[in-house]
């Protein structure tokens, strides 16, 4: 029998909602809310639908915004001359983490994948291809090393070659601390392809 | 560097104040949020605040309850004979899972602990006493199998005996489904003692 009053019903539903949150973790979620005093509640609530209301996408690259241009964007210190090409908005803060890329992006809006009748005119490659004035000096590609993003990487070099002077790609490889025992054939074939040599 | 705009940043915050939510699933979870509808956010943001608004304690068990009597007090079905203990309000949801429980509640609100200076006066064993009139035949223990709970259980069983014609505890042992091998000294220990004659 079900025991769960309503609103709380409610609540855990909205939980089971997100991705990778079933019913067990939605209804020790939502008992954590009913615990917590209502102002959090309220401020966890005014957070989602400010969220809805602030954000939109930058007009230049397409990352979140807060107003027509994201910070990345807007900041002055980065160098416009290299555009670093993903697949959505949420890898940027990914690639910013290690504090190591300090030129633009562009978020390509998906992967090309025929299967799912995901053609280049539904990714932002004309957008990408405009950006790619004299300015433009590089443009990394970081797209998934999956089927569908070398798929992307290679039709969009193909676009990019006579435009920009450079066009590279994140190294694959081993990942820093892992144990060669481990790594499937591929990423080895990869490494192997990919070796550095030792100065 | 951090490139996420403020309101994004503030419902990741919001999401890693859930327990068992670290920061990259709160991400994950905010990005999600963002590519859903406005509507669903504002659902979202709504039964947040609803579940504070109208929840509160029943005032026979203490069970969570929207006005003063949870589901199961009203239920006339429900046999008011049996008082099944636990220790806090969402274990009734468990405990209503199998659907063979058809008696009644009284949620503790936490188990005795002398560490964390919680006696028996933090507790709603007084509540308990009261509720066990005449009408009561039996009160059924089920709280954790851990010291405090045993401790707990141990102290409360005390108190009951002389006014409850029975008192008991659910049945320690074999989880079902489980296999010997994987089963820790003290569930055997307890599964030998619990013994049951097959007929």
């Amino acid at each position: 029998m079900n025991t769960t009053p309503n609103s709380l019903e409610k609540l855990i539903q909205e939980f089971t909602k997100l991705p990778g949150i079933g019913r067990k973790t939605a209804q020790r979620l939502a008992f954590h809310i009913l615990k917590k005093p209502r102002e959090d509640a309220v401020s966890f609530a005014k957070a989602l639908v400010e969220v809805k209301d602030s954000i939109s996408f930058c007009k230049h690259c397409y990352n979140f915004a807060e107003g027509d241009v994201c910070t990345v964007c807007a900041n002055p210190n980065r160098d416009s001359s290299i555009i670093c090409v993903v697949e959505k908005a949420s890898d940027i803060p990914i690639l910013e983490k290690p504090g190591k890329f300090k030129g633009k992006y562009h978020v390509l809006g998906g992967l090309l994948s025929p299967l799912n009748r995901i053609g280049p005119d539904d990714l932002r490659i004309k957008e990408l291809l405009r950006r790619t004035g004299e300015a433009v000096k590089e443009v990394i590609i970081a797209l998934n090393p999956s089927v569908e993003g070398e798929a992307t990487t290679l039709y969009i070099t193909k676009l990019l070659k006579p435009l920009v002077p450079r066009v590279s790609r994140l190294a694959q490889g081993l990942p820093a601390g892992s144990e060669l025992e481990f790594a499937d054939e591929l990423t080895l074939a990869r490494a192997l392809e990919g070796r550095v040599e030792i100065k």
